[in-house]
Formats: C-alpha cells, sequence, structure tokens
C-alpha cells in the first residue's frame, strides 16, 4: 500500500527534487502540490507545481495557498539563491494545466476529511497553508496520520539568521501554530539537511534518468550549487526538502529525540525552534507545557543521498 | 611574570574550586575578588569569597557588587544546586575579614585605570559588575588586556532554558552590553565546560592536597554533584568557572571560532548568546555589526581537569 501525502512546497530548486521524488516513488501516492510563497512568490510556485508534474507526464492537482506570512511583513524571496523563477533562472517549458478552483488550506481540509487517519502532510516551505487548514478545521489535528516538516535547526545553527532557518524564519507565526498544533509530528531541520550532499555527479546521474524533468532538475542544481558554492565552501547543494521525503519512507537514515518545541516570533530569535527534550529540568513550567513532537538530530547524509540516486538515478 | 587578573564570581560550588586555582596557581596575580548574586545572594557570595581566601591563608581584596540585575526581576537563588549558602550546606568556618569599601564596579575601574592594558577580568556569574564598571568609565574598554567570560552557549543548548545558560539568563541586559562592548574578550560557556567533568575520584585528589580549602571544595562536591546525578545523569560535575582559567591558562585545550554576539534580552530566548561566525552571510546588517569576539565551541575535557588536578592536587 502506497502512502498518500500532500505535498505542500514552494519550488525551489531542492523543492522541485523532491517533488520529482514525489512523483517516482513506487510507494508515495501524490494526492496534490499545495503551494506557498517562500523561495519564489506565489504565483511562481504554483507554476513550477504544474510545470514540475506536467514534465513528468503526471497529472496532479495543484492547489494555490498563502502569498504571505499570517503576521509579519513578507520577505524579498530569495532570488540569487533559486533564481527568480525559482528554478535557477533557466529557460522554461510552457505550462498546460491550471491550479484547482480552491485554496491550498481548502485542498488539506477536503483530503484529510475524506480519507482520515490515511494522510501525511509533507510541508517544506513556510507552513503558512498548514495553519490555514487548522484555522478551517482544527480537526484534522485527530485525522492527520502524521506531519513532516521541513524547516528549524535545533543545534546547527540558522541559514537565514545564525538561530533561524529559512521556513521558519519566513512565517514564525504559522510555524509556532503548527509545530505546537498536538498532531503527530517530525521536523527534519538543518541538522539533518547539513548532514546531506548532492554533488554534480549525483545531479548528472539524476538528470540522465529522469527525462525533460531532468533537465530542469539539473539546469536548476547548477544555479543553486554556484551559490552553495560561494556562501558555504561546498561543492553540491544540500537537498533540503527531500529529506522531509527521506525521513518519512526511510526513518533509520536520521536520529530524532522526544521533546517540546517553542517557537520564537519576536526579536533577534525569531524563527528559531526552540527545543526542550523530554525530561530535561528547565525553569518555569513553559518549556514542557507543548506537545511532544519528534525533531531530527542527525543524518546518515551519504544514505540519504543514495537513497535519491536509487529513486531518481 | 604572573597574570594579574580580578575575579568576578558568584560563589557558588564550581566558583571556590575555581578560586582555589585563582589562589593556587603560581602565575595568576589575583588582585581580587568581585562579587555577585547569582547562585547566591550577594551578602553571601562576599561572606563566600572571603572565607575561601582565608581557608588558603591569603589576604585578597573582596569588593561587593551586584545584589540584583540590571533591568528584570532577580529569579531566587538556585539553592538546590549549590546550597543556601552555596557551598553545599556544609557547616562553615567563621570568617575574619570584610569586604573593601568600594563597590566592585569601582574596585575594577580603579584597578584597570592604574594598570592599563596588564589586567585581565575573568568574570564568572551574572556579568551586572562589568556593566556597571562600564556605567562608571568605558574607557577601560581599551585598558583592560582581555575579558574572560564563563557563559553563554553557541551550539550546546542552555541549562536555565532549553537555549540560555545560568549567567547569561540572570542578567542578559548586562551581558547584552558587556559581550558587545567592543574590548578582547573570550566567551567559555556550555560548549566547552560541558566537555569537562571533574568525577569523585579528581575531587578526593584535591581534597588531600588544598588543606582547609580542600575540605570546604570536597564537601560543597558533594551536594553539587548529587544535583548533576539526579538531573543530567553524570557521576560527577562540570566545573564550569575553572574552564574560564584553564582557557587564560592553556587555550590551546579549546577550540575557539571568531565571530559576532548578540544577546537575547526578552522573549523565549532571552538569555541566549546568538553567535554569528565571522564572515557567514546572514538576513540583514544586525548580524555581523557588534564587535568580534572569540567563543569556545569546544574543549579537551580530559585535559582540562588533569590541569585542574595539576594546579590543586
Ligand atoms: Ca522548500
Ligand atoms: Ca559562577
Amino acid at each position: 500500500m502506497p502512502t498518500p501525502i500532500i505535498f505542500d512546497t514552494d519550488p525551489g530548486v531542492d523543492d522541485a527534487q523532491a517533488i520529482a521524488i514525489a512523483l517516482a516513488h513506487p510507494d508515495i501516492e501524490l494526492l496534490g502540490l499545495t503551494t506557498t510563497y517562500g523561495n519564489v512568490d506565489i504565483e511562481t510556485a504554483t507554476h513550477n507545481a504544474l510545470l514540475l508534474s506536467e514534465l513528468a507526464q503526471q497529472e496532479i492537482p495543484v492547489a494555490q495557498g498563502a502569498a504571505a506570512p499570517l503576521v509579519k511583513p513578507k520577505h524579498p524571496a530569495p532570488a540569487h539563491i533559486h533564481g527568480a523563477n525559482g528554478l535557477g533562472n533557466i529557460e522554461l517549458p510552457a505550462v498546460r494545466g491550471k491550479a484547482l478552483d480552491m485554496s491550498a488550506a481548502e485542498f488539506i481540509v477536503s483530503q484529510v476529511n475524506a480519507r482520515p487517519n490515511e494522510i501525511t502532510l509533507v510541508a517544506v516551505g513556510p507552513v503558512g497553508n498548514l495553519a490555514a487548514a487548522l484555522q478551517l478545521d482544527p480537526g484534522i489535528i485527530d485525522k492527520v496520520k502524521q506531519v513532516v516538516i521541513m524547516g528549524g535547526s535545533i543545534r546547527e545553527g540558522g541559514n537565514v539568521t545564525p538561530v533561524a532557518e529559512a521556513n521558519m524564519f519566513n512565517d514564525p507565526h504559522a510555524a509556532s501554530r503548527v509545530l505546537t498544533a498536538g498532531w503527530p509530528l517530525t521536523l527534519v531541520g538543518l541538522d539533518a539537511t547539513h548532514r546531506c550532499v548532492l554533488s554534480p555527479a549525483d545531479m548528472d546521474k539524476i538528470a540522465g534518468a529522469q527525462g525533460k524533468l531532468g533537465q530542469v532538475l539539473a539546469g536548476s542544481y547548477r544555479f543553486y550549487s554556484d551559490f552553495y558554492r560561494g556562501a558555504l565552501g561546498i561543492d553540491g547543494c544540500c537537498p533540503h526538502d527531500s529529506c522531509a521525503l527521506a525521513w518519512l519512507m526511510k526513518p533509520e537514515l536520521f536520529t530524532t529525540a522526544r521533546g517540546h518545541l517553542t517557537v520564537a516570533t519576536e526579536g533577534y530569535a525569531e524563527g528559531q525552534t526552540i527545543f526542550a527534550p523530554e525530561g530535561r529540568p528547565f525553569l518555569g513550567e513553559h518549556w514542557s507545557s507543548t506537545p511532544a513532537v519528534e525533531v531530527c538530530l542527525n543524518a546518515n547524509g551519504e544514505a540519504v543521498v543514495s537513497w535519491m540516486l536509487e529513486v531518481l538515478g
């Protein structure tokens, strides 16, 4: 029985890689792509979600969602990392399909209610759509199978600020709602994703095996990995968003811990995911008062990349 | 030529160990102890500073300082960790001497001005006295030789909250002032001190070699290590404050990084020392705008403890 998922995404170069996995993996049933601003503006995110499915010759429902954060002002999209078009500024084919006539949040609520306790939500962008779904119908908390979030950082430090990861920083209020909702949740953050490096040779294998989709993955990878080389001195890129799917399908490749999350929404720590390991004594009642979740503290990066190549190579 | 230091302290069990080192080390010239609330109230801190010097048969000037934080309300002293008397609730001999007729801040300012570019400030409690000294005479920024602070945490997580270390949490506003003052500064935080464990056998050696002072160190150690065993599952204790002196005398035992500190003064991250490594690109101008300092990211814990035993054993 394949695992039914809704994939919430802001594609985005590493989102595209993860979408390719969700499309290709025989044990994943991709019910739909829900889109959010983040790496790109919302219209570009929806365009890219449609395009990537079409390049894989699949018809996947796409529901457009958040164009902006819940509370804070929107930051400009990071065109220097993902390209202005979200896919490394390469030339892209035309899109034929169009998004559904319902919002991302509506799509999530309707799907989860139609198949209670079956659906996994995998979110790899700012999590405003999940927050909006919780606003429409808090009852989904008890009806999702599980929630997997690519985002945050426990001990690894941040990538937007010294303590905040981009998805959480982009909408800390949504993150606070989603990470403390009380549903079964795993946070796959930089502590895991920074252990994984997709090399140029890895991408060559993927490009050769994925047809037209492979060309877009390889072209966007070149732009993205230029950023990694310049800013971080890495030869390759961290396939952040694919790690959420890797955790879903191969949890044994990750080290996790159980505990309580608090998301800082204000001040210098804005967007930080503060983790209190279960049972550790801290000052005051707050730290153990949020629902217990799982967080990734490490990953076997080589094995995660090997798994990506098994699926896509 | 011995290194002249002023040792700012809230004794405290691990402070007492560090004071014993400062008193015993042939290459340290201990100009004075300045006291602060923190592990204990201010009167107890001053009492213990006087007592520990007297037990070592040395006459060290003691100047009393901060009884409370600069801005936030004072938390109760952690009597369950250090004992109500700061030294594990063991019976203590009477004190003969008394504190100087000047405040800790005045003492620091006068000493530093009397010996420009010679004196190292070593602070192992909440850093309100250093903030007060900077308020009295900001000119000391260019006249201290260096400042070594036991406090904070970069990637290790906190001990009072999931992100804040006790000294910084106790007075985050003072910490913000002191850590961003622009003087040559090294932060020796939990990333280093948690690598070091002083075992019961280690303490037996110290107790045997340090006479009356050794009895107080050993008695207070028993209380303190009961806390470590219960709360953290460690057989022994982390000699936090001695690590600041270990860094001063044996910097080669530590791994450091250069970068910019920001101290969170509000919200859930209150007291967190947020570190931006030099040269790392983060969003906005703030993160590289504070003066560059050194932070410890790791320590050779066994070697640090061996050094303590060389000095005290
Ligand atoms: Ca993404
Ligand atoms: Ca102390």
